[in-house]
């Protein structure tokens, strides 16, 4: 059997390792457009940065070594033009002599990859300007950085690639300035949960420029000019576009395979084209949301690895299915980290699934053991199946750890209140008693079963004029920042000061988490109030009306992240 | 409704405030033995050594604050010493004062926890001699610290408690003795992966005399001396006894409640005794092991909070229902943590269960991006179902992260192999592309395919001679340590020098960690080969024999743990 393989990284790399564990036997060209293979793709904003130091480090697979121990016939600096499905025949170009050579196949694995969205703008081909995505894109940013020494960038985007992007200059010593077209960076998360990322950024003095559409570049004699529309141009010594990726197709459309969802290759779950001797892998393919069952595009190296393993299984006669994908992923930004999996709740409402969401902050680890951070946690599941459908935390320890159990959590269909039962490993340096993930848990079990009504931080401004608005947080929290309108009862004092309250209308209360709230809402919904605990708490909500809200807003009482 | 419970730390504490949530009529009394209600139970050993600075972080509740926030009548220092289950009615001993008195329940809560064992040897009650249990204890044993200033110090126990304590009392300077009658520390831990925490104990100084039986106790001048069957008595400063806790449940006995294994309380999965009346949780009750479906005993916190919440759901006429544990755990060794969830090998065989596992030593994150810690992970699994059963994982960073996964996995009934499929937030700061549980999914798929066979370090001295045995590390790798008798081929050159591998023969095959052996077995075997893996590689035979067998063992090449 001869099998070709068209990219040489995450998918391509993984399938044809597979293929030769499966098949000694089998002939194995691997095509590489770019220089390497099997590369620390995922590494190189930290390259850029100096965090990893050699470029070795990035390339621990040479095509040589790579060839040597898997029996593979690696060719880089070839691209496969043209791809004769009659006859099974690649045709490749030698990008450095341009020799052109063709090569039959047995099976044909397509691992493209995405290339970065370079959009029709004036200047897009300026000098300083770049995009990141093989080897050698950073190798030109480092010595650009080396050489030029720039002091500051505008980063063209602020999804995964730019934050790491950006947090990377930084630390290189740039100044840097993020401009996005949203109204948010690293849109996989709510505007809520992302403004504490933008909180983060800034803090470590990022400047973001939200809700800014780039018209086009100019080269200065220092450097680059970014043009906006309907806004003052910027200026820097250098430039990233990170404003996405788009599936690199252009072989497998012009060799006539099925294309689906943004011209991505649709294979069915074997990763098979609509040609049954082509396969494809990884950021170029149609695959399936895990959640929703829709077709989705997800860039990231989790999957594009499991579905080069699946291929070559496939291709070996060893059966294996692509499963779809939660799109779980995780971000460094500076000493935070972000973290997602499932839906988001506007991926849930535009999925039109009717779904609710708890908020919480719970400490990494037991409060009293050094150390502990608080982190914010949101959850979303279908109202009333309680099928989770998906998780977003911000904070520093412990977040990977627990948006990996949630991750799992869903995979395996574990409803939302089950979080509160899983038996979790706890002592006092990883964890709590009851770890966050349980007590995510324990709330939605709380407020599926009627025990607690929530509103959440979009709503604090539109509360009935009427309603009694309650802050059960001690006198000098209340000092310290609180939102107008809300009347200071501190929990402990609740129960002899309900006469304070007037019946016959629905109360609001907060408190500084939504611990002390909840068990408000317990004392006053049975004592016959209507009571609804703020979500996520004041240090939620204050946190993100921050990012959210312009400075002299609707918040008088100087509030402040926490 | 009146409710009464005994005992006001973890399991009665969270069913105190639980049911105040729910019924903010009720009448609720909490009777604790000791002075302190709700305290950082699992934080004692942290404040002996120093590293929790100030009592009151570890009682962030006192009985006053506890009592105003949920209006529950707690009452310290107060022993219950009778009931009648006829008349439902406690008697009450207020310890300080020797006064007794009844008190009326609807619903009695018992949540008495486990007592240290205290053997009844010679010299038990010595003064220098310490148990560790409550705030009082472990108030005392800090004071002894700071005015005696003991310099030494043994530790009867290697067991959880044992070792945390051993820990700080390294840190507060002293020199440190672990003494087990067990031929290794950690008892849910396998020995293999207790061998890696033991040696790490040596490594911070740490002294331990295992397969050691203490006779008894003498006061010494200056502290204790502990007295050994058949070996040298040991002498210190000072000596705790954590050799394990029993049930305290000489209330639940006298009052005629069924009791079960070990003499804990026998309760439904609503937490109830015998008596309908009468609930019991934590430490003291027979509970379920979810993987085994056995009766177990098992006493962790988080466990006894998710029973304080079931046993007052139950009360409350919600439903509710245990559901059996993992005795999932993890423990900090100095800068290692070992981690473990549901069945080891030996509760596995223990249990009748034919299994199978794999051992792996993956990286905690990207090995390109800096400081990325190797671990070792064994997971064990039902041979023929695939059915998971438990893990191990002892290393440094992540390890905490990975045992969580694949608890939640266990629960959720997810199959072995499926951790291959898990869709785990990646990022090099914080995992890789394939996550070190993915690889031990990867692994067990295909062992139980067939694609890999197996052999485990304990059966290396006993490998039939006539077998060839290949190490396929570099030249230097195996220059620098490896096992007599293997034959070093390094695996990118067995291709060429397969005829140097006799045929008819099986091949037991090694590199470092099992996966370039693993790759060599595979072209092995498609060559005609029976050829077989060393389950964890080099590493993990090594750091495990380093421990397990005495010096001028049979290991000449000088094996060094990695």
């Amino acid at each position: 059997m001869k099998i070709i393989i068209i990219g040489g990284v995450a998918g391509g790399a993984t399938a044809a390792t597979r293929l030769r564990r499966l098949d000694e036997h089998a002939e194995i060209i691997l095509l590489e457009r770019s220089g390497y293979v099997s590369y620390a793709n995922c590494g190189l904003p930290y390259y850029i940065g100096g965090i990893i130091e050699n470029k070795q480090d990035l390339t621990l697979n040479t095509p040589e070594s790579f060839s040597t121990r898997f029996g593979i016939d690696v060719r880089v600096h070839q691209e496969a033009i043209d791809i004769d499905r009659e006859h099974k025949i690649v045709t490749i170009r030698e990008t450095e002599t341009d020799r052109v050579y063709r090569e039959k196949y047995d099976k044909l694995i397509l691992s493209p990859g995405a290339r970065p969205v370079q959009p029709p703008l004036p200047g897009i081909d300026s000098h300083n300007l770049f995009t990141l995505r093989t080897v050698e894109d950073a190798l030109a940013i480092r010595q650009f950085i080396e050489t030029r020494k720039p002091k500051s960038a505008i980063m063209a985007g602020g999804g995964f690639i730019g934050l790491e992007v950006a947090e990377n200059l930084r630390h290189a010593g740039l100044d840097v300035t993020i401009v996005d077209l949203a109204d948010q960076v690293m849109t996989p998360f709510d505007a809520d949960m992302a403004a504490l990322i933008q909180a983060q950024l800034k803090k470590n003095g990022i400047h973001l420029k939200l809700k800014s559409s780039i018209a086009g570049f100019e080269e200065t004699e220092t450097g680059i000019r970014v043009l906006r529309k309907d806004e003052a141009s910027l200026e820097a010594d250098m430039a990233l576009l990170a404003i996405g990726v788009r599936p690199d197709t252009k072989l497998a459309e012009k060799a006539g395979l099925q294309l689906g969802l943004k011209g991505a290759i649709v294979v069915d779950d074997t990763m098979k084209t609509s040609d049954p001797s082509i396969y494809a892998v990884g950021d170029a393919v149609v695959i399936r949301n895990a959640v929703t069952n829709q077709e989705a595009l997800i860039a990231l190296a989790g999957p594009a690895n499991k579905e080069g393993h699946i291929a070559a299984d496939n291709i070996c006669g060893l059966e294996a299915h692509a499963q779809g994908s939660l799109g779980s992923s995780v971000v460094k930004i500076f000493d935070m980290t972000a973290a997602s999996t499932g839906l988001s709740e506007k991926a849930a409402a535009a999925a039109g699934i009717d779904f609710d969401r708890v908020v919480l902050s719970p400490l990494s680890h037991a409060g009293y053991y050094p150390g502990a951070q608080s982190m914010f946690m949101k959850v979303v599941y279908e109202r009333q199946s309680l099928r989770l459908l998906g998780a977003q935390i911000v904070g520093y320890e412990g977040v990977d750890k627990r948006i990996d159990v949630i991750a799992t959590a869903i995979k395996a269909g574990l409803k939302a209140d089950a979080l509160a039962d899983l038996d979790l490993a706890y002592a006092p340096p990883y964890s709590s008693a009851k770890d966050p993930v349980n007590m995510a848990g324990y709330i939605i079990r709380n407020v599926s079963g009627g025990l607690m009504k929530q509103f959440h931080w979009n709503e604090v401004q539109d509360l009935p004029a009427a309603a009694f608005k309650l802050d059960t947080r001690t006198e000098a929290e209340y000092a310290a920042g609180h939102i107008d309108g809300f009347k200071n009862i501190p929990l402990d004092e609740l129960r002899e000061r309900l006469e304070e309250i007037p019946a016959g209308q629905p109360v609001y209360v907060m408190c500084q988490s939504g611990l002390r709230s909840y068990i408000a809402c317990r004392i006053l919904m049975q004592n016959g109030y209507d009571a609804y605990n703020l979500s996520g708490g004041y240090s939620f909500y204050s946190a993100v009306m921050q990012e959210r809200m312009p400075a002299s807003s609707a918040l008088p009482c100087g509030m402040e992240i926490k």
